[in-house]
């Protein structure tokens, strides 16, 4: 019973997101009857997971405290910390906590899925202070690649802890104010039990550059290509980069056109709320480019990282209806791959230039997350007793884990968190206690979780070998064959001349079905694993390939 | 007739590779009735290659012209310029030329597919000319991540062309001697028509490192990590850095393991003909690592591109029967990722971590390809009247080209070639004058081009919604349905509840039937153009998937 006792009174933090960790961000904090949920994001799906959409968190764990949930507060709006939000609160419907601009980008991707009305949501300003159960959370300014970014100050009866969201240290951001080092300060000088920091970048030395140094980079390019059209891809989300574009536009008077579906929607939610500020008819639609000299237009897209339906893969495919990539044209990725889509952005940089396009396509970009020295700098600001790297693959976390330690931090200060895996912490201690249900729900179409991994493993092998169908019709009673078996197959090919392979596959099927009657087999399936036996192992020495096999017997 | 005399008194340079250039080198070399073919080289299948094992080019134009192809020269022993020996030399068979460790790694080859009879290989020494036709053929000395790498001067009627197979500068390289700048200066003295040049690296400024340099760093990595095992991966055919990480296993008393089959291979070839020196009794079998405590051993293995089956993916996954990975390990990735295999050797190295292995993957590795100064060296020597870049994604092509430019050619005297395109060339020009047919030819299983776009395309298909078959038997005569309609499928799953999905689509089914029946629709495609109609329309509707529809219909 102590134990219980003590258990109770220490501040659990539980990581729900999927089982390998691949991207999506959410995390419990639970303290006695209340539990408040950090983000809540989706993930993109891996390469093996043939047909699926996307991926989000199994919340069983807070189904199952369904009484404790008090609300989710969002540090930011990049798909990673919101995606979920419309499958997640279906389930459970807390409100939702976040500043203005991450607010409106939710409720944007709630309207989508029809489920604005249905959810509460809350906008908090930095500085603003939320009670909810045991908890008190207060929202601090950040920067990002995105903007209304914010790190989170929970305090509990069991200590403080500050959670920083993706940030990095911009002392000169082209929107807004810098992140407010002073109140890391100044929490942290109240005595701070454990800081969950950004590791994305923990493996890069020195600093994070400024987002206002890409404003420079970008008037040079302006400045060196004043003949040519110029078009330009970055992320969707990050509307200080387009500010900038558009900027540089306005300078060297160019109009700018706005291509692809998702960066339209953030541009006109950034712009209606004053995150973005347009000069005079500086934006033109696509439709209006023919209007004006290319050299006095500028096409901001979508497809930076090389996703085959946005825009600029479009265009380079000459896919694209309404533009063209030209020789003429300079075309600019303000980006950098994110990891994975190293080869798709090189196809995509490859076809545009076939076309004779000037593509640059480094040092344009700079990172949204804080470097080496910069997680120094909040370690020292925020002084907790225990490292908890967040956000970022294991090796991520193991570079933060790697800094702390250099900062002075002895291994039993430094946890890493699996997915799942319960940490009890006050100021007594800290102890990975036990274990929560966690997973990967796959969408696909409308389906949401209905696809599991058997689902995935036939994919998988249809894909490797395609299918072979083999059909026959059997006489109720007798069980004698009346027609077939026929062979039908997709994604797979006979070798060397079909026809004899499919006659001697023929064949194989004909001599199981005489060595079943002759045994006496008139089991369903057991006929049908010795046709799977017989036509596999023949199609495998063959042609040394694996396809489905699929009998089918129906009776009349 | 002016014309086609002119052209055949000039030398025509046919890249052979892909369609989409992905990666394989073969270049045919064709003056009047001589033609001549460097490398031989296939691809890793692409991403959307679904099941396909490797990519061979399609070598139509050389079987339509097989009285004038003279022979084979092959620059190294990588696959990419000799994996499709086996397959071209079915069809083609002429003599092969290549240095010593160069032949000997295509006979293993060649052994492997039953083909070392059937195919006539000649030992080159470096220096020595080879005639044929109206060619004659040099092999120079140059460095490579690979030993016994050679360049090729082509003396042809027309003009000498020299072509540098996959190279770098090396002046202290760990086997053998550096490359030969003098020839090269030689020959450039004599005047050079073309200069086909390795464009891997161009974009990278600078020169490349010596491979001895990584020796270093290992030793420094083995003094540091006096009291862990050590793990090193790295690619099987560096036999240099193989050599080293001995040198280093025997400067600290390790006994070292070699593991994974291709390693074990090329180890083998490289220790008989005298490539790789081993100091007595320092392999030891990797069953015999237990009888040695860990800090007196290394293990090198493959899978340092994260390739799933390798050796070390086996190890970290803990799928591997004889190593397991202890929190005590200390591993080295001696590599660095291939484009494309990024997210595959992050996987590793975050399996490894999470198993509490010091993971060491950066910087210990070099290029085996010429950086931008190396590149600008080779023009200096050879100082050719045409740039031809080669080797590499077409913006590395690209780079080349500006890097010429930047020497002072104009872009006349620069020519990117595309796959199957002919450049016709001699003292007097140089001009794009046709197109000879080009491709990828598939290999999957023991099929060797069986698989083509529409087999692929069903592949995609499968594996994104996979597959639904309506299978039902009919009257002979009346048409009336005797049996079914039935429904299976695979890899598709019904959202919601699946059995009422599914009455729901037997439904559509009988009434798709009964419209058929109704209308006189008899014929057996139409009747299965309206279940695959009426069936897609109603998943589409209620699961916004696309699986496969297949409609098989058998007689009584």
């Amino acid at each position: 019973m102590k134990k219980q006792e003590k258990s109770n009174s220490r501040l659990k933090i539980i990581p729900l997101g999927g089982l390998e960790q691949i991207g999506m961000n959410i995390t419990a904090f639970e303290y006695e009857d209340s539990i408040i949920v950090v983000d809540c994001g989706l993930a993109f799906p891996e390469d093996d997971m043939y047909g699926i959409d996307l991926v989000i968190p199994d919340v069983t764990y807070l189904k199952d405290n369904i009484d404790k949930v008090k609300g989710f507060f969002i540090t930011h709006g990049h798909e990673d910390h919101i995606g979920a939000i419309p499958y997640v609160l279906r389930d459970i419907n807390v409100p939702i906590y976040a500043t203005k601009l991450t607010t409106a980008i939710i409720e944007h991707k709630l309207e989508e899925h029809d489920m604005l009305k249905k959810t509460k949501r809350k906008v908090v300003k930095y500085g603003q202070h939320i009670n909810l159960g045991c908890f008190r959370v207060e929202f601090i300014r950040t920067n990002h690649s995105i903007q209304d970014a914010a790190a989170l100050a929970i305090y509990s009866p069991a200590g403080i802890v500050v959670h920083t969201g993706d940030f990095k240290v911009d002392y000169t951001p082209v929107f807004g104010d810098a992140i407010d080092l002073q109140r890391f300060g100044e929490i942290g000088k109240k005595g701070v039990l454990a800081l969950l920091c950004d590791s994305t970048n923990a493996e890069r030395p020195g600093f994070t550059n400024s987002e206002r140094s890409v404003g420079k980079t970008l008037d040079n390019i302006f400045s060196e290509h004043k003949n040519t059209r110029i078009i330009i891809a970055t992320f969707a989300s990050n509307v200080d980069r387009v500010q900038q574009i558009i900027n540089s536009a306005d300078k060297f008077g160019r109009k700018v056109a706005i291509e692809g579906r998702s960066m339209v929607n953030i541009i006109s939610i950034a712009s209606q709320l004053g995150y973005l500020s347009l000069p005079d008819n500086i934006l033109i639609d696509v439709d209006q480019l023919k209007s004006y000299p290319d050299e006095k237009t500028v096409i901001i897209t979508t497809g930076s990282q090389g996703e085959s339906m946005a825009a600029l893969s479009r265009m380079a495919t000459g896919m694209h209806r309404k533009v063209s990539i030209k020789p003429t044209d300079t075309i600019v990725f303000s980006s950098h791959p994110i990891p994975g889509n190293e080869k798709s952005v090189t196809g995509v940089i490859n076809e545009l230039m076939r076309k004779g396009a000037d593509v640059i396509f480094e040092d344009v970009h700079v990172s949204g997350h804080a470097c080496q020295e910069d997680i120094k700098l909040i370690y020292s600001l925020v002084n907790p007793k225990y490292a908890v790297p967040v956000h970022g693959e294991y090796k991520h976390l193991v570079a933060q884990a790697k800094i702390a330690e250099e900062l002075g931090y002895d291994t039993e200060h430094i946890k890493i968190l699996s997915s799942g895996e319960v940490l009890e912490i006050d100021e007594d201690g800290a102890e990975i206690t036990g274990h929560v249900p966690v997973g990967n729900i796959m969408v696909d179409g409308l389906g949401v979780g209905d696809v599991g991994n058997i689902v995935l493993r036939d994919r998988q092998r249809l894909a490797e070998d395609g299918i072979i169908i083999v059909v026959m019709t059997l006489e109720a009673g007798s069980g004698q064959v009346l027609a077939g078996p026929d062979i039908v197959s997709r994604g797979f090919v006979y070798v060397r001349n079909s026809e004899s392979l499919m006659d001697e596959a023929k064949t194989v099927l004909e001599n199981t079905m005489d060595y079943c009657m002759d045994h006496g087999i008139t089991d369903w399936g057991k006929i049908k694993n010795e046709v799977k036996d017989a036509l596999g192992d023949f199609v495998w020495k063959e042609t040394k390939r694996r396809p489905m096999i699929m009998p089918i017997i129906m009776e009349v």
